[in-house]
């Protein structure tokens, strides 16, 4: 019963969502329905979270456009002038990022979202928000923009402000103003005579649909499609037929296919890095562990139904996801239910919307991205780290700039270069004495006893590939700087991994301290790399010894008493 | 002193190898002797190490004809025939690998080739080895072979070996067995008579310049280039004609461009990578440093001087510098006295050099080249690791079947992907108190106590993006699993960095246990991690505690006495 209110809202929900995300995605509203039937079914029986509502989602849709901007070479975003080629390309999109997805649960490889860092992930969205947002100047504005990328919708805004169509403009802003305000009048309003919360939030999400009907019937008395204000127009009504694409009588070039491909593959990461995330917050609240590499498959799924109803990729949709947790869905029935829904509201419902203003859906989706610009959480990159923030800006910049595919490519670039960088130059303490005690600290912070013939050292992390030559380097520095130096320690209290480059390295030390006339020892090696030491034979060629704490490694090495 | 007998060997090393080496690029053999006459004087200007001889390097002369096999799109490696394109190409290839070179050096990038691990360079060595020895079948057969691959030059060798010409059979077969073997006999002979290691090691590395003499004189007395065998034939005798590459006159399309571009890039990279090592092991052995920018200015200088002279790129050869450590060179100016020796061969010695034959040359190339096929450190790798060992095999296989540019990159990718993965995936231990001590240990490997409501776990690695996920995903685990919990510790000991994706994860894990009813604590973080954790409102968020020793928090969180 909690499942079937749940898909009452969520319908309610989802009827203006869908038309305005097709709109985004620049295809006819029926495919925005369309996406919302066997979607939602598929993912009912696949996946785990019971309040995860699939469908059109912003950021997706907007990838959408892009990708069948480049891939057909019209970068018009958010119009509603699709062709053949368009349509068919979405529902390729659609099939090919169920591909994948399936293929990321299938063989594991859900980790590989991993490395979209949060900086990435934060700017990407944030950047995306803003690029959706002026991708709907136009249909607000009631004129044409160059929407190529967010600069370019800017500075032809100003270029054609003086076109603008009053009525258009209107009707926009005024639906913007309604579709931000009502809500929380609405909200207190119900709740001061229900006294029910649930009531009041529930009832207040279904704002945009009065915002539709209002605008439908504005526009149908005053007669205004007659002072250029842009309507849907038909919408053919009835459901979706199922088949696969028919791709061959498009004739696409290689170049098409490849492109495509590509786009399908990033839809697909965002898609299921905004739905996992989502999933596992709800999962979280009922103790409950959800299952990556079965949600990949799920989603998957969705999108490859989605495919085969000619429609355009999905994901989990956040702000759905919570209104459906709030209206008490416990499991994918819910969404099932949702399907129902839809499915009636496109075999009754598609004839009324002929009046509905393109300019109101335009107005839903600037409200609907306006929370997805997360200022909190830049500020707090900000404060937190400068390198994550660097990462953070330029995915933001590029996003604005080159558009989302870019964007979220330079990101991920960055963040990987960043780690790699930041883990090539490991802090390195040379060690001494903390007098009475058998503690070991850095010389320059600590009043510390050293010893002229005995060079201890520390290095703060696991040591590979990127860091291996920092620590021959080092190594070198030490033994230039140290000229009395007969003995030098490696305390590897902090080293959890070596591979083979660093092992090599190490070699290299020995023979380079040998040749040097000095001899090279470890203390506190863990267990798993002395494990792994053991099976190549650097232990047996170390000219030093192997000592289980670095006290006894300075004693032995020092000569100095054990107590002093 | 020393210099100028070092220099006197190391002459008679590179006459020899830069025809070699030019005949290898695909290019006439006088830029061979080009290649080392301002190159050398260059590195003597810039460069601090003594005994590094920059030169014609086997590596980079394959890396040069693969480049300009691509960018002409005529992929036929090791022949002479080259026309101006190629020329032109090679010179511009230089230069423009000096200018990396020099950028390198300029913004201290050389941290760079860091990313090129060390399986990676063991893999790509020696596949290059086995491309480079390919490519010389055809010179040596005296047939015309695909050398578009590895494999296609070997499956070309099987299907034309009938056409093979007996006479350059001959010449090449006696000219390898002569260069392999008379070294070594020469050397034992000189040493029983001289008893003079020196002079025995440094004159039996003049064997390449005897074997041209005889191969010279067969061929001219025997007039044997009428049975078909090919000639290095009419050098222009003289010095290169300084200039920048007149680029103009061959109306490049950009993608040539970039595609020398990208090659010289890689070049620049690999070429410095080798000379780097050589000049840090040759400063090891001498307790002097290498400052690895100024090098990378040193071979950049190098580079940029070789394309001024219409030349090729040039690298650091290990072996010659081997020999020129040996013979006594300590300054740079043994390079500078080299340049001059080259120089007056370039002058007076290439008439005599019309007669040699090719295959000679193509032995020369396939003697120097065994000793780049590294079979120990292969071993090695695979004792001591199967996924560096992975990465060293894609290398090779990728370099065998697609050439050196791809096994290259795919390499640096393939290693980056395994770091990142291995580090996803870090080691997590549950702990338990040792009992009697202050000491926790796995609960898996020892004897501990443990407390239904207080559960810590230790984690062996930084913590950053790749693995932000996977800690989640754990604590999901340890709350599901252990029902009474009401304290999650972790311990921080062994975590050397922490970005701005992990602290996004410790947020959410802190909600995520706030909604579960439990409490979240840290133990012995260390001083920067919690420097960096002040930065942020996290500690102020933390539902739990922070504890300096993990014994303290369990005594705390327990209630149990401190001694039990």
């Amino acid at each position: 019963m909690e499942d079937v209110i749940a898909a009452l809202v969520i319908t309610m929900m989802l009827i203006p969502q869908s038309l305005a995300y097709a709109l985004l995605a620049g295809l006819p509203p029926q495919l925005g329905l369309y996406a919302s039937m066997l979607p939602l079914l598929a993912y009912a029986l696949f996946g785990s979270s019971g309040p995860l509502s699939v469908g059109p989602f912003a950021i997706t849709s907007i990838m959408t456009a892009t990708a069948l901007g480049s891939a057909f070479s019209t970068p018009e975003l958010g119009t509603t002038l699709s062709n053949d080629q368009y349509i068919m390309g979405a529902a390729v999109l659609a099939a090919m990022s169920g591909g994948f997805l399936l293929a990321f649960g299938i063989f594991r490889l859900g980790f590989l979202t991993n490395f979209i860092s949060f900086p990435v992930v934060t700017g990407f969205i944030s950047a995306s928000a803003l690029v959706i947002a002026s991708s709907q100047f136009g249909n607000i504005l009631g004129i044409e923009l160059d929407t190529s990328s967010f600069f370019n919708v800017l500075s032809s805004t100003f270029q054609n402000i003086s076109e603008l169509n009053t009525y258009t403009l209107m009707i926009g802003l005024s639906a913007f103003i309604f579709l931000f305000f009502f809500p929380k009048l609405l909200n207190l309003f119900i709740f001061k005579i229900t006294q029910s919360r649930f009531l009041a939030e529930t009832l207040s999400k279904t704002t945009p649909l009065l915002a539709m009907l209002v605008s439908i019937l504005a526009v149908f008395f005053w007669d205004l499609s007659k002072q250029g204000i842009v309507v849907v127009g038909d919408i053919p009504a009835g459901l979706p037929s199922i088949a696969l694409p028919d791709v061959q009588s498009m004739h696409w070039e290689s170049a098409t296919w490849k492109s495509l491909a590509s786009s399908a593959l990033l839809i697909s990461i965002i898609g299921f890095v905004s739905s996992l995330s989502a999933a596992q917050s709800f999962a979280a609240k009922q103790r409950q562990r959800i299952n990556p590499n079965q949600e990949a498959v799920a989603l998957g799924m969705s999108n490859l139904t989605s495919g085969i109803s000619g429609a355009f990729p999905v994901s989990a949709s956040l702000s759905r996801s919570a209104v459906n947790f709030k209206a008490g869905a416990k499991t994918p029935a819910a969404s099932g239910f949702t399907a129902i829904g839809i499915a009636i509201s496109g075999l009754f419902l598609t004839p009324y919307l002929f009046y509905l203003p393109v300019a109101t859906l335009a107005a839903m989706i600037l409200v609907a991205v306006l929370s997805l610009f997360d200022f909190k959480a830049i500020q707090r990159t900000w404060e937190f780290n400068r390198k994550d923030f660097s990462a953070l800006m330029v995915t933001m910049v590029v996003t604005l700039a080159s558009g989302v595919e870019w964007g979220l490519i330079s990101g991920v670039l960055l963040s990987i270069g960043l780690h790699l960088y930041r883990s090539s130059h490991p802090y390195v303490a040379i060690l001494g004495r903390v007098p009475t005690t058998e503690h070991f600290r850095n010389v320059e912070r600590y009043n510390v006893i050293t010893h002229p013939e005995v060079v201890s050292f520390r290095i703060d992390a696991s040591l590979y590939f990127a860091n291996a030559r920092f620590l021959e380097d080092k190594v070198n520095e030490l033994v230039a700087s140290h000229p009395d130096a007969k003995h030098l320690v490696l305390m590897c209290y902090s080293i959890n991994d070596i591979d083979a480059s660093a092992l090599e390295t190490l070699f290299e030390i020995n023979q380079y301290l040998k040749d040097a006339n000095m001899k090279f020892h470890l203390s506190e090696v863990k267990g798993p790399i002395l494990d792994r030491l053991k099976r190549s034979n650097f232990l047996d060629q170390l000219s030093g010894n192997l000592y289980l704490s670095h006290y006894q490694a300075w004693t032995d090495l020092t000569g100095l008493p054990l107590k002093n």
